[in-house]
């Protein structure tokens, strides 16, 4: 574990033109070795290379490579796998989760991934990108409306990192309602909701926010109450005892202890 | 405290044509009375009382008048005033809740709505009608993001119910960040967040939910940490260890035990 490379878990639309505090973490993880901007989430990826290659110019990130699939057969061509040879990071950006899992799951490319990130590689994502990296990943939910019993859409992701699922584009979108109807599925999963340009940078056992906004930590395991299972479909979630914590810049968060330690003063 | 009238705490949009579960709730509460209309809170109330008498229609809420001034002026004249006579019930009505608190605060009218209130009657408030009720009320803050240290309006409210502060077009608005930091600047106050189309009943000690969304139980007393008073403006809030109840049709919260209650199987 110890070992392993840092996750950095976006929000969505991190800042890509001003002091760009989240793109320029990811510089200096990488220490200006090569990064692979996975666009397999878009069904359009024209575009987001060119946007990334710009917004990376003169934060020291210039071996940047596009790794895009169209099929799932693509997955495992030698091309495709070529652009991951020495790669010091691998960054997912926005789209569709599915799209990533669908394509790329189980195949040469992310187990090729796995091995970069158990390696000590750096695997970033944005939006769709953060969703993917837990074992269980929300696919699809309402923004804006409190859980409704069935309404959500849950999927198996790249598994990066276990025991938590992750939202994003969180407060913007109102999302608290389907994270919460999400951890009261399992409350062994820990709800983590990322803010727009705001990151959680997970090293380790621990992960400090980075960013604008906010990181929600929605914790069930001690929950008293939840009518998911008995309900009909339709019926809005009731869950009690739900623990939260909201953390901001330089805050962090230890996972396995699922308790948050406050930033220095100075970060604030 | 026992002779006191319900609450009837809306949070917005409350059905007006199909089944009406909620405005049906405060037909029987009426049982018969006399209703006051309250449109103060808004600066154009033409059409209110139509939209509300047709509404009232079949429910047997016959005896219903409208209520609205002006100018603060007007609060205390004798005219304004013979509407409330013998009134079973007041329901405010959405707009701005400052309007309320500042044309009628501290005036005959609102002494008049107290004595209804203290005499059993019921009081009724949708959207600003229902956030005006507690002491310090919220006023206005950023929806669909989190709460940034500085950003948040309160003023004092009606003070119909006290130890709350109230939220509405609660997972609709995405105002859980706004809540959080209402919360945030003194945990004694309990935050409740009011979904669309959504009320809670108290009567005593105890609320009720009624309603298709949920309600939002915010409880900063056991909270560990906080950055409220020491972080510079603009900053997003931290605050560690908040208790959450999601509450849904037929859940009850006891108010100074601080505890929920599953609702009975059968109202699910």
């Amino acid at each position: 574990m110890a070992d392993r490379g840092p996750l950095l878990i976006i929000g969505g639309h991190e800042d890509k033109e001003g002091d760009k505090r989240i793109l320029s973490a990811l510089a200096r993880l990488l220490d200006g070795g090569k990064l692979v901007l996975a666009t397999v989430a878009s069904h359009e990826p024209d575009g987001y290379f060119e946007a990334y290659r710009q917004a990376f110019e003169g934060l020291g990130v210039t071996d940047l490579v596009e790794l895009y699939v169209n099929e799932r057969s693509d997955s495992g061509s030698e091309e495709v796998l070529a652009r991951l040879e020495g790669a010091a990071g691998v960054f997912f950006t926005g789209g569709d989760q599915l799209r990533i899992s669908s394509q790329i799951g189980d195949t040469a490319i992310e187990r090729r991934i796995h091995e970069i990130h158990r390696a000590g590689g750096v695997v970033a994502g944005t939006s769709a990108g953060a969703a993917v990296m837990s074992e269980t990943m929300l696919v699809k939910g309402p923004s804006g409306e409190s859980y409704r019993i069935g309404e959500l859409h849950m999927a198996p992701g790249l598994g990066l990192m276990r025991h938590v699922i992750i939202d994003q584009h969180f407060a913007e979108r109102g999302r608290y309602g389907r994270l919460l109807g999400a951890v009261a599925h399992n409350p062994r999963l820990l709800g983590v909701g990322v803010d727009e340009d705001t990151a959680l940078l997970v090293e380790g056992d621990e992960g400090r926010v980075l960013g604008s906004g906010a990181v929600y930590i929605v914790d069930g395991e001690e929950a008293t109450h939840s009518n998911i299972a008995e309900a009909r479909a339709e019926r809005p979630l009731s869950i009690f005892d739900v623990r939260m914590h909201v953390l901001s810049c330089g805050d962090r968060f230890h996972f396995s202890r699922r308790r948050p330690t406050p930033g220095p003063d100075e970060e604030a």
